[in-house]
């Protein structure tokens, strides 16, 4: 699950959009964002439409309210963390993990509120590129199938591409 | 290296801008743009005297040109590709990599300029979130003496912000 706060929809609509594309491609069962955006959720929806999948964008209201009931651990990923690679494989496993995603600013309290704060390098980064790294490190690739009711399939070639397409009404 | 094409600067910024930010943080030296965009280049100069390191973006007029003349291997990041942990992991060692990036629509000869197209994951992607898997398998990753010269260092912090700032003018 990912929760990106601070969401921007006129400045960042297509940022937020490679966020949610990239951490359903990783394996995150859900974004959250904050505040929420319908164009983006109608965006991911018809995705899974095409693509398949239960990947989801939804609205949060409150994020501090969604942190503080996280039934889990809150990672928080910014530049300022401990390096990733030892903090994210010190996580106990079998806990399910709230990566927090924030723009360029982000509220002081967020470091206190994480149970961890992570740095993907201590660069100036992309929150997409470190959510996809943090998030390969936490999850298992998801295989096609993981992708349920998809219409459309990539079938992967050495050069050119090729879709199997499923006719629509056909199960 | 990394090659972005199809990079639109009014549609694209920032993120072409967070492509560039990921390619830094992730170890490679450069990011070529097609088309050019002088205040990409400029933004990347900004984070570079702050940050230190010697990675710039530089314009690139043929991109096609660029790719013949390539001392190394060409690698295509696409979705429609081969699976790209096998296939990263099969390039001989030691060989320079042109990384390409495409936006939304990439011209059909690319498939057949690149030397392999590959693909994380045959879902839809962000482009920016692919490159940084690609570079993370192809890269080992910079430490903070690979960033010389910069006027701020991170202290990595478990909770808040810690940056050691040099004054202006000190070596």
């Amino acid at each position: 699950m990912v929760l990106r706060i601070g969401h921007r929809p006129q400045r960042d609509p297509r940022l937020t959009t490679h966020l949610a594309l990239a951490s359903r491609a990783l394996g995150a069962e859900r974004l959250w964002v904050h505040p929420g955006d319908p164009e983006l959720e109608e965006r991911l929806r018809s995705v899974a439409r095409e693509w398949g999948g239960r990947f989801a964008v939804e609205a949060v209201t409150d994020w501090r309210r969604a942190i503080r009931n996280w039934n889990g651990l809150v990672v928080h990923l910014t530049m300022y963390g401990e390096p990733f690679e030892r903090a994210l494989a010190s996580l106990p496993p079998d806990v399910p993990i709230l990566l927090v995603v924030g723009g360029a600013k982000v509220p002081a309290d967020l470091y206190r509120l994480a149970d961890r704060n992570v740095a993907v390098g201590s660069q100036p980064h992309s929150e997409v590129a470190a959510a996809a790294l943090a998030l390969d490190r936490l999850t298992t690739p998801p295989d096609a199938r993981e992708f349920s009711g998809a219409r459309r399939r990539i079938v992967p070639q050495a050069a050119g591409k090729r879709v199997r397409v499923r006719p629509l009404g056909s199960p």
